[in-house]
């Protein structure tokens, strides 16, 4: 709190009217730092926000705009995209000239690469001309528990979203330290039904989706990739991963479930706990829990904490991690805003909140 | 339906209000041939069916008998026995002696090893004194798609349940052929709450486990055992499973999502698809589905299906398995009424709905 | 059975892909009587139903037309309309004409004056001109329980919805008796989501309504002055309803809580069940539950019935009625069916399932 | 804050391990002015905090305490009783002639008349022996916005439940202004499954009601006379209501749909609520919401708010008010910590959420 300058705690959200935008409106209403003075969306645009939300009153009851640079240079010094991939690509590289500091919780800043984006994003590369392999570069991959000095410096933050951030904050300590074999890598995930956004789809109608598990994008899901890409990053050679989303009937929350090989077969659960705990030490949003205590969606719901469990079968040699976050806080809007604190030098917890609601 | 014989259609079922029980009700009260005529229980007993059961009404509203092997032998030609572990152990070889034929859904006859049963269900072993390691052996193991001719003979048949089931439907195929390798294999499964049975328990009610997945018995679940011990048999070599529960907020249904390894990495997703279908051509319940189609668990609610689906990723050399079915049908009440079609020689399909409601 | 006529049993269905439709296909798949040939569909022509459907597999896979009267007039006896107010009234008059006998399913004729209609349904009433006034008049309100012989010999069936179907169901024989005063009746009805329809809407995904309970339609929903209207013919009087509809974080399944003042205060609620008890003694799909045992929706599930539940409060005078249906087939396409049984001289419950799977 | 006492922050809480128990350590662990210093427990005692809750951990690890009033009385200046009916009357005497403040969250005193408690409580009066008559007249009945000034200087509050306090913060203004018919009310109410309480009950496991919604106790439900008691008493003469509550799929929130004449026809929904929003304007906890905007139990989840709306149907003079609150709290321990704040002079909205998190 020490170098907060209230001079820059100005804020925009494009794509308010989404659940990332949602989460950002209702976590900064709260934040006791930084104030939202623009709100943007396309499809609400010209709307006042209260009557769009009902549940979440604003002062001052803003009307949503639709995006304009120019007025967002006058009226923010940070700005959230969460808007669909793509459109960030074209927005950011204004936004930036203007020296306003973004934070794009979309992918289009999530590959070093430009290429690797426009392999994967094929439908939106078509949509979208692009001309800034070098942003892609720069951005810095918003874990900020693998990266928080780059953060704290960065004008260009790309925010990784549910399933890459509940998969690589269980991985990062044993990758780092070499301790899992680097193929046979299995990530089995699990996430609510609201990390396939607000946007109406058939397939995510409750009548749809209650009272069902099923698995979705089983080769080849879009995340595989980023994944591997920060793996391989934190290793120092090659991984790949198998990586399986389910879609579970239920609001918020992912779980992974990640299979991996030890290389040291003496090593034991509790072992890797330690470890694990060492690791995270520090962090005021990760927490590991005792061997045999395994954790439920529900105990990080509403906060922007990942949960950590680990056992190890010595039958099998194989080590099963496990990690719970909310989908849209630190899956998605929550970190942004831990994002947010770093780049602003604020203490990362300032308006994140770190404990649930039970049942 | 040609060798049905009128004389042999009497059936009592132990352990009638429990899921289990309440499925054979409700199946054998549309069967075409066979009628229950006993109905026993122990927390249940004396009451009237009819005002337990208002959604479930039952001709002549028999009364709920605590068990008595005497009167079962009066009025019953074929008993299941749905009851808590170790208790069948104690009841079965009584019934067997008076010629009546058994249907067991508990583990008490699930390992060919009565050393093993006494390993995995301990505090069971404590309590039940048994002296049946010889029906053990002679027990069949009840899938019907594993097991026809043994079961069409057997006078005790040790119907498994829905974990099992739903790995081994998948697996079967593969390690029958040989075509997977033998250690790397992981289920990764997801189960309705109903699993857990009826008896009330903190962890099961809505309060708890709504808005929530989690994963429990990690390491050494009991089902972990006995689909090893079948999976071996049908290999014919040690096969070794990592296996993972989680409970999933819905009420009904199992999805297991399989990871293994080709040995032939030249398979691909067609080819493998193509073996399953040909492997179960002639099986009514199981049906695989096109490549890129993934099953839900609502598609084989409340029948005795099984969907399966299969994946090749050639990057990782791996070939993904999954495999919904009821857990209460094809996982349990289902699959027992499937073994009792024949051992009474008539058309497996009798009694068993093959559709789903939807949604 | 007795005067089914072999010729007469090809059934038409236009609007399959919606959940009415849907369900539509999935009763007539396993009907005794009737084998659907035409599928029609908008959003869906020209898609092969198996691929859309996998967990609902046609022989033939046949696909889904764009809908042409003459080839219905060639392919059906029988044409289930289930399609978006409106719609129906431009395409029932030439079906009539070429003598198909057509069940509609939406609101187009549920009102015998059609001005009525207009002014319930101002934005369709603009969309489509209709010259059918002689049709609403002719058109029967297809509750068998309360109009059976007109359905026997009607050619066109207005086949009521779910908020009607269950309020009036319980009102119909205290109405036709006199028993209740007139005016004061509160209809607070509990919806599944599935009655809101497949197509995509935001207020319908599972992470908006699971976890939540609310009203809608609170004052003047469209089908207050539907059940008025039917409930005032049946009363001989002028009959004022108060009628609340409510979006239950559920799939399927509708309850009616309904309260009115008994004229005679010293009927008890055994009598009044009794009295229920006996007015819908023929009924095979209504069953009247005794007093102080109250319906839940999922005793009806997946299945054509109502349960009705009755109880008086001394102390106020009043009259407690509880029904319970699934809103998708009593409440929609599994009375449809029912008609059609009835037109087609049938058992009415031929195709129709009683019992419900439970949990 | 201002006469904020350092000396009498102490907080023990009896029946710790409940859903209002846990609640009240979830609200008090974040509350700036209060510390938990004694959690006591019967089921629970021995164990640490910690073992049993490792999604709310606390500072020290405490261990739940077989209740004992001199090791309270040495331990706390409030107490916190969320016990089962009964067993507070045995205690709170104990613990008032210690001059600890206490806070039952009880029916024991919610009854002036301790007859009145014992006809309604039948089996609880026949298990604890009551001598406190005085005590029940003593006691204030929770719901600051009607009773502000008596909670301040009480030492006895018995704060009410969830059906109670969303029935009467609708009707409240309504009464109290003689604007509605004193007879013909009807309160037609929907609870999530966690009102319950988390002792495991059969009918309140996910499988027996999720997917479900069914009426319960339907005359004669013990909250009625609650109700009626205390809306006689604002009214000044006798109030008799028709009370039924439901049980839905759904954790938390309640839904109260209340029904009554308007004495004047020509009052509108703007009046109503116009009327509302000037009697409300002062609490921090009741919002208003415009004509036509219809609560979602969502919409309050974990925030002590209640929201109101309010219609008038024209055509039966006929009042609709809508209230929605948070079961757990601000019906249960979110309006306890409430009165904890007044009886200690703080801000009522110390330590009490006001915004949920959507969706």
């Amino acid at each position: 709190m020490t170098n907060f300058n209230l001079e820059n705690n100005r804020i925009a959200i494009l794509g308010a009217s989404g659940y990332g935008g949602i989460q950002l409106v209702r976590l900064l209403k709260d934040h006791p730092h930084f104030k939202i003075t623009y709100l943007g969306g396309e499809r609400s645009s010209g709307k006042k926000w209260n009557e769009l939300f009902p549940f979440l009153q604003l002062d001052h009851d803003p009307i949503i705009q639709y995006p304009d640079i120019n007025l967002i240079h006058q009226k923010a010094d940070y700005v959230f995209l969460s808007l669909p991939n793509g459109i960030s690509s074209q927005i950011t590289p204004k936004l930036l000239d203007k020296n306003i500091k973004v934070i794009d919780l979309s992918a289009d800043y999530r590959y070093r690469n430009i290429e690797e984006w426009k392999n994967i994003y094929i439908n939106e590369s078509k949509l979208y001309k692009r001309n800034d392999k070098d942003l892609c570069k720069e951005a810095i991959y918003g874990i900020p528990e693998l990266n928080l000095d780059n953060i704290s410096k960065a004008r260009l933050v790309s925010s990784p979203g549910c399933f890459p951030t509940a998969s690589l904050l269980g991985l990062i300590p044993f990758l780092k330290q070499g301790l899992i074999e680097s193929d046979g890598l299995i990530i089995d995930a699990k996430s609510g039904t609201s990390g396939g956004g607000r946007s109406p789809k058939e397939n995510l109608l409750l009548a749809e989706c209650s009272e069902a598990i099923s698995p979705y994008g089983v080769i080849g899901h879009r995340h595989t990739s980023e994944i591997e890409q920060i793996a391989t990053e934190i290793a120092g050679h090659q991984i790949a991963i198998q990586f399986t989303p389910h879609l579970v009937p239920m609001v918020r929350g992912i779980l992974a479930t990640i299979y991996s090989r030890l290389r040291d077969p003496g090593l034991t659960a509790e072992d890797c706990r330690t470890l694990l705990d060492s690791f995270y030490r520090e962090e005021s949003f990760i927490e590991v829990l005792p061997v045999g205590v395994y954790p439920s969606t529900k105990w990080v719901r509403h906060t922007n904490k990942a949960l950590l469990s680990v056992q190890v079968d010595k039958r099998t040699g194989r080590l099963v991690l496990m990690c719970v976050i909310d989908n849209l806080l630190k899956g998605q809007a929550g970190q942004a805003i831990q994002n947010l604190n770093i780049m602003a030098g604020l203490e990362q917890t300032n308006g994140l909140p770190l404990q649930c609601f039970y049942p």
